[in-house]
């Protein structure tokens, strides 16, 4: 195994031996070369160890951030055990090695915009347009913090959670990193992550907290070998922490993707999970950390494979079909869409940065059968075990 | 005045003279030559009486049509005062008025889908995808009916109705005709319409029955002669039922459609009402009827106005950005589509047609300022008088 610097290093072989001399290992900043993409997702989840041990030195980590971290150094030096701290050096971690392999993928580079919220709280927003590669990329951190709302904290307790505020005042604090990336070229499938932590604050002092998060892919046309190199990758995480962990959150990923009003799934899915909670924190953050860092080698190869795909405009009309779905997916279902609209002070654009650029509604819209888009309309409509 | 056949009438001079050889009488069949628009919109209000003589013929009054009506022809013949036959009869003129005007512009044809719901009813539904002039043009009539589902009884209630079912059920009756279209040109504006009626039975045997609808535009860009000319149009309609119909619809428009994440109205406004019921249905229905006979004589001046208009690549991507906030409004606010989406049995092709074939999210787009799409911007952050 080859060490190497994060961003610079050379991913081997993928699939049926297309050479990919890029940096889909920033995540880890420790891949070697010449391996098969089965071998480096195996690989991604053993180096946990490794940045385990790099927690404590958060001003040096910070300086490989897209930004400095929503909050101050400081204060994250001053609290630097407390989950929050943790989670959030994760999660900018997570937007700087995701947004620098795709940086590397498309020569483009990302704009990079921090914004704060008058109620507690900002984010970082990394998003490409109109990149060589890629029509719209979005990277999204944020860390929000005050008093919840009524509405939300009605919510909450309609998942079960009962939360005893004090004056009707629950603080939390919310935090997690969001990405949407649409592709220019049909072939290459369009990829969706989100890692999520929650802390709220009961009128006895007791802090309830929670993760959240999932991985899924949403291809314009099935290709079985990105399918199920993509769920193998996920269920190789997964299983580190609990055999039931990818079966369980790839059912819930179907379930939760799912536009009810067409009968389809939004794409091939991937893992969701919402309120874990148990079996203790430490371990439930490290099954989070496991799914964050295998985002890069989820996705990336696939990007690469298909870097060079050549697509016909009727395939171009396809994946704008496909788009409309997605956005009716967003809009009408997507819980951290509404949930943000409905939101005094969200930002907007951060919100909707999961939108594609462009998008397309045709009337009575069915392909003929027999064909690709048949095919793709086929495992949105029955979901399917890929591995 | 002139008598003519409908759709085959000249429309007259329009605004600063430019002469529109084409249908947008079609949708009364009676219109003068040579008169403004001003003459025409005023004249319009005035020939329902005509058509109330008309009334009596159903099965001449059909043939029209753009396919039979949702209700058998006899069933309405036998019950031919009664108002749901009657509205039905209206909403089916309608839909053919408009969608003669616009093939007549456009030169295409509407494609013509009859449908049918298996808990009752079913509809009509008239596209037009990329014709000449219209991207997409649909104009659906939908008669239905049935048994309340609790979540839409629950929807009536929060409005204000008290509604005893028998045994939990309501029998319903629904129907209305609804329109989108969205042209190609970005100076054309995208127009919208609905007129409803809604009967719904309680346990005790008592009616009750509302009207809703309205007419609303959202152009692309700023023509102040435009806006005057659409919005006088419709108070003159209103002005002939009621003084406050016109400032007070115009004002719930601007308020409906309003897009609360962005801080914008969908467009220029218009007219909108709902739970319509005082001060009887008599009168409640001839308003109706008046707003659905100046669908056309709103909307056709504009379109050939405008028809041969150049446009540069800048200002088409500005009407699909636009075209991004109409698919916003729709999917997260449009209470017809929320209601759609969640009712089981609903035809989602009919619902979703209101979409625009394309649109476009770009990320923190921001007009210039002193351009023209920044005093689109300016309209639509603060609504304007526009009469």
């Amino acid at each position: 195994m080859s060490q190497a610097s994060p961003g610079r290093i050379s991913l081997g072989w993928y699939g049926k031996g297309v050479f990919l001399a890029a940096g889909a290992a920033a995540v880890t900043g420790v891949l070697t070369a010449g391996v098969s993409h089965f071998q480096r997702a195996e690989m991604a989840t053993k180096i946990s160890k490794v940045e385990e041990e790099e927690e404590g030195n958060i001003r040096e980590r910070c300086k490989s951030f897209m930004s400095p971290p929503v909050t101050d150094i400081k204060v994250l030096e001053q609290r630097k055990d407390a989950m929050s701290t943790r989670m959030e050096m994760l999660i900018m971690e997570t937007q700087a090695a995701f947004c620098k392999a795709l940086e590397e993928a498309d020569g483009g580079t990302f704009r990079v915009d921090r914004w704060s919220r008058k109620e507690g709280g900002g984010g970082i927003s990394c998003v490409m347009q109109d990149g060589k590669i890629f029509e719209k990329a979005g990277v999204n951190v944020s860390v929000v913090f005050g008093n919840l709302t009524e509405e939300a904290a009605k919510q909450m307790r309609s998942r079960g959670k009962v939360l005893k505020g004090k004056d009707g005042k629950l603080p939390f604090c919310a935090m997690g990193v969001s990405s949407v990336i649409h592709p220019k070229n049909p072939h290459i499938p369009t990829v969706h992550f989100n890692y999520r932590y929650f802390e709220i604050e009961e009128a006895d002092g007791t802090k309830q907290w929670w993760f959240g998060g999932g991985t899924d892919l949403t291809p314009v046309y099935i290709d079985l070998e990105d399918a199920a190199h993509f769920h193998k990758t996920l269920k190789k995480a997964c299983d580190k922490h609990h055999p039931k962990y990818y079966p369980d959150f790839k059912k819930w990923c179907d379930n939760y993707f799912y536009i009810r009003h067409r009968g389809e799934t939004r794409g091939i899915g991937g893992i969701f999970f919402d309120d874990l909670d148990s079996p203790n924190q430490e371990e439930v953050f490290n099954f989070v950390k496991s799914c964050a860092k295998t985002v890069v080698p989820c996705y990336l190869p696939i990007v690469y494979k298909h870097l060079n795909d050549s697509f016909t405009p009727e395939e171009k009309d396809w994946q704008q079909v496909r788009r409309g779905r997605y956005v009716e997916f967003n809009l009408v279902y997507d819980r951290g869409v509404k949930f943000g609209l409905a939101t005094p002070g969200s930002r907007i654009e951060s919100i909707l940065m999961s939108l594609p650029l462009t998008a397309r509604w045709e009337y009575m819209h069915e392909p003929k059968k027999g064909t690709k888009e048949a095919e793709m309309m086929e495992v949105v409509r029955n979901p399917k075990e890929w591995i």
